[in-house]
């Protein structure tokens, strides 16, 4: 089977969907696409490397739902909508079976996220994939990490450490009680509808990929500034307690990353608003600490004990 | 030496060409750049691997300098102008020695082509290198491969087969008169000048990467139309028929692959314009065909004997 036969075969003729603002999309030298002048464009990129973002022999599903949402979470992070995005796939072999479940599973993201695929490359080597993502936002509405303001409330969406926990339970004997948490690392969900939703109310959005620790960390060195957590306010799914205990819980939520929520920062007179969008949206939104003046990350527990990563959860 | 280090000391922090249009440059969730209502955006990515599209070993100045210019070079047949690109980076140790030469070069080809790098991506394994660029053409203006027209000429620009004569060098013992085909190889030169201006007069074009007949092949099969080429007509250098004697020369020329010269194709009327547009560029432009209606590519000789693909040089 040749390039271009597996181009046909599973992305050119099978993953179709059509957006207006595609005006030439995979085929040619490069894809075209319509600008708009009321819109910014926000790009980012990354690459999944096999026995490094995802496990050997790692089914194709997970490789590629993992892969879309990693880009579509900084898309959500920006506050942009889905506009095209562009993918690589270098492997050693290009087998049917595993073109089969690549190519489902990606055409269901796709319509699922409602974003065109306009072009891509496949190579022989070892296994890794690359997805260049764009997305617009109306002008000047970019979500920014570097804008967070001192005594903004910092919130997280959905649980935290559930993806870690996952992984962790990878290579353990299957058990119906960590479907759950499987399902969380296997096929986490970018929360876009959040992103565009938070456009008027958050002043700084990063999302939850190094781990809430690393990223908050990363949202307060861009804006200059510092963040009081409260240990106790970070939420944890009952699955990921029942599972592991709420020591290594915690510890998962605050170092494990891949969750791909959002942490974002927002005036305290936001909180109702906050509130209502997290019915709407029928996503936990929790307030978990603030930002302070102090140029450091803070979590503690309500008897102010520090929570220090490095010790890890020795510390309990 | 950890990621965000590698970032700040050779890639943000070195290369550093700032463009009006580039709102948030690298370091967020995603770039943020301005979108023009009077452009439309071309995007194309290609992905290199070491022993696959670059040999074992190489230096890290030749990866860069050639994935570079296989997506200038798609800009280029597009007829588009540079407007940003994403480099995501899979290696195995990143040292000191090779970030030096692979930034150092990038910085020199940011700056010569006028092309912002606007994100990225660094992660451990096999070594291959994604780029991920984007261009502008005026509305409606990109260049296709699907529009030539039955009677049109069909033009190359330089000198075909030298690439592929500088990597059959790459492991023979160095010679002074080897240089010229060995840096056609390690450092191909993207037509970018020669795209843009061919906006007003070109009907098709494609650059020719997979090899001249492979690429014509795209073009023709895009358009639905066939080609007749005259095989003394496709312009070789003294570089290349001095190393290799005429047939062999002729074979990588039609066959070989990594040149980055563009294949175009004009109406006859357009002709003048054409050698005019040589001069202003000093690039050799040479007309090698016609379009026909017939759905095939025929190169052949003076005396109409074909030359056949397949058969390779033993043919002649």
């Amino acid at each position: 089977v040749n390039e271009f036969d597996i181009i046909q075969r599973f992305f050119a003729g099978k993953i179709t969907l059509q957006k207006d603002h595609v005006l030439i999309g995979p085929g040619d030298d490069c894809a075209v696409l319509a600008m708009s002048a009321d819109q910014e464009l926000c790009v980012s990129t990354d690459t999944f490397v096999e026995g490094v973002h995802f496990p050997f022999g790692a089914e194709a599903s997970l490789i590629i739902s993992r892969l879309m949402a990693a880009n579509l979470s900084d898309l959500a992070a920006m506050g942009a909508e889905p506009y095209g995005f562009t993918l690589a796939i270098t492997s050693p072999e290009f087998t049917e079976q595993w073109l089969v479940s690549f190519s489902d599973r990606l055409e269901m993201l796709v319509n699922t996220y409602d974003i065109p695929l306009i072009g891509g490359n496949l190579s022989r080597g070892p296994l890794s994939l690359t997805i260049n993502i764009m997305g617009t936002v109306p002008l000047g509405r970019a979500i920014l990490r570097s804008k967070a303001k001192v005594d903004d409330d910092i919130y997280v969406s959905g649980y935290l450490g559930e993806a870690a926990g996952g992984l962790a339970l990878l290579d353990q004997p299957y058990q119906e009680s960590y479907a759950p948490l499987l399902s969380r690392y296997s096929a986490p969900e970018p929360r876009l509808s959040l992103g565009t939703s938070l456009r008027n109310m958050a002043t700084s959005a990063i999302d939850i990929s190094d781990g809430f620790a690393a990223d908050l960390g990363h949202l307060i060195k861009a804006s200059g500034l510092g963040a009081q957590v409260d240990l106790e306010a970070i939420p944890l799914s009952s699955s990921l307690v029942t599972t592991f205990g709420l020591d290594i819980a915690r510890l998962k939520a605050v170092q494990g990353g891949d969750d791909y929520e959002l942490c974002f920062t927002a005036m305290p007179k936001h909180e109702a608003k906050i509130k209502e969008l997290s019915l709407n949206l029928d996503l936990k939104l929790t307030k978990v600490g603030k930002i302070c003046l102090d140029q450091e990350l803070k979590i503690s527990d309500k008897l102010g004990r520090a929570f220090s990563e490095t010790e890890g959860y020795q510390h309990f």
